[in-house]
């Protein structure tokens, strides 16, 4: 089959691998129906992470096309999306809503589903078949659900996004986007959308934003509790990564509300002191996509929601390294690829 | 009046002071029927904060001796108890239950309690009447209630103590011991004292303990695990404020659990990665003790609960240079002051 291939920082490559095959009992295998390029990705694209023949992609929807004897959940011909990481759905941890953290876990990053088919470890606990076949128009919505849209579904939960709240949001890229639509659907009732790109201030806006903040830093903080009467966001989705980006939210939010951050961290360093007296709550991490993924699929189903909007550029696999360039210059939002 | 004062590190007298007097319709005055001296206190004395002329204490119990014109709630005789920080008890934050992040905060530790008398802030929004005058067993309790059981009590909340859970309590100071009982009363299945001293250990059963380990930072962390299936705790407790004891909070924490943090961060920083992987919850800093004093004194007044019992030992407030050493040496737990 036909996959990404990372060589080295900046040299993606569409090149042959083995066609995968089941290795565990509990393992199925999907033909590929769309995956794509996540800005977590462009870490090792910019060498900020090592990238060395690596194959890339974590994201996925796609048929089953065979199961391991163990497999009871999904069967050959099923449609179905998955979570970046295969967990079991059956542990103490997975039950307590923290899949991505299953006392199995295992990163779909390892294994790389830019490419035709993938191995899904843990088919039973990690995929979740759709209704039946989606109409074409669905697949980029249902591809958003495997991570992005999760992700920021998890911001805007975990960030306690809703009724009464003003939620700001860090980040422009497609997860900070879909935190503006799960705070949306979530009842919040202000949403401020930190973005200084008119396309991604539309899609903001589309997606539920009622005040948008250009600027970022002190200065975007000091809007923040400009609009909040000198207090700050009740809520904040920090959806970057960065010192400065965990700064702004930290700063942006009132004493007592809540930071949902799920940007990779790159060299972010916390001062406990400041923390302290901030007197916020901080949760984050690897989004528990699997936790939200039946209620995101049928939201998707129902076309209540539309995340797929965020994919700006439509790509055949063979055209990745187009759409890492694109996206590394911020020509494109999320870039889609389909086998 | 007599008052503590530090001069330098080290150096702690107790001096005359001039009354304090009514300086704002919403003061009160309160003639101190008991203080003492705080764990925070002691950063100051070991040099690791500036000490200089500087009123000491911020927790303490009293009478009602004056009021100003605005002040409704409380009256001349009424025995009171306040927080650590005034407050109004009416804006948005107090109201969100953040009142030592109060708009109009007033540190009550720059007006120093450990003396014969005190100015009160903000009295309506600070301080709670008991529901009469209190036996003299009950004092201890009551001025506990101040700071000590609050920031205990605070700790837990935070930590999502409560039916079901394990608690880890990291530090064995009185703040620590009170978040074992703050536990205990919110119904945590299991609590384990982190302590290696006999006496504390002795406290923290008699507060609700069912556990207690031995071992510190890796160590510790690894005997959590070992006592909680390899997951780690569903809350930890964090009441000590150093970079050893915060990482040994987050990391004997589960994936999706809570740390409540309490102690005053001292030289903590906290890497970005290591956080976002741990999956935790992050909550705490200046405990909201007004939040809690009403439903606090209740249980002391109905006798349901005994914080008071970390003060083992009490002196009079001439002898505050003692205790201030006993502490420092850890002879004491906790010091009551009488003046």
């Amino acid at each position: 089959m036909r996959g990404v291939i990372m060589r080295a920082p900046g040299d993606v490559r569409v090149e042959d691998r083995e066609n995968p095959t089941i290795l565990e009992p509990t393992d199925a295998i999907i033909r590929i129906t769309a995956s794509c390029i996540c800005g977590s990705d462009l870490w090792g694209y910019r060498g900020a992470e090592p990238a060395d023949h690596t194959p890339m992609g974590h994201e996925y929807v796609g048929v089953v096309t065979e199961v391991g004897a163990d497999v009871t959940t999904v069967g050959v011909g099923d449609f179905v999306v998955g979570s970046f990481f295969a967990s079991d759905n059956t542990c103490e941890i997975c039950l307590s809503g923290y899949p991505s953290r299953c006392v199995h876990a295992q990163p779909m990053g390892a294994i790389g589903t830019q490419a035709e088919y993938a191995r899904i470890p843990l088919a039973d606990g990690t995929l979740v078949a759709t209704p039946g076949q989606p109409d074409p128009e669905l697949i980029p919505s249902l591809l958003a659900a495997s991570d992005v849209l999760g992700t920021g579904w998890f911001a805007a939960v975990a960030a306690e996004a809703g009724p009464g709240k003003t939620v700001a949001v860090v980040g422009d890229g497609a997860v900070g986007l879909l935190g503006i639509l799960a705070a949306r659907e979530l009842g919040a009732e202000r949403i401020i959308a930190m973005s200084r790109h008119a396309d991604r201030q539309a899609l903001a806006r589309a997606f539920g934003a009622t005040d948008i903040v250009e600027e970022r830093g002190d200065a975007g903080v000091a809007a923040i509790k400009e609009l909040t009467g000198g207090l700050g966001a009740h809520s904040v989705i920090e959806a970057v990564g960065t010192q400065e980006s965990m700064m702004q939210a930290i700063r942006a939010t009132r004493p007592g509300g809540h930071v949902g951050y799920v940007g990779v961290s790159h060299g972010v360093s916390l001062d406990g002191l400041e923390l302290f007296f901030s007197g916020i709550h901080l949760h984050g991490g690897p989004a528990p996509v699997r936790r939200f993924l039946p209620e995101l699929i049928q939201l998707i189903w129902d076309r209540k929601i539309d995340p797929g909007l965020v994919f700006d550029l439509a790509l055949p696999l063979e055209d990745a390294a187009e759409g890492y360039r694109a996206m590394d210059e911020r020509r494109a939002i999320k870039v889609l690829l389909t086998p």
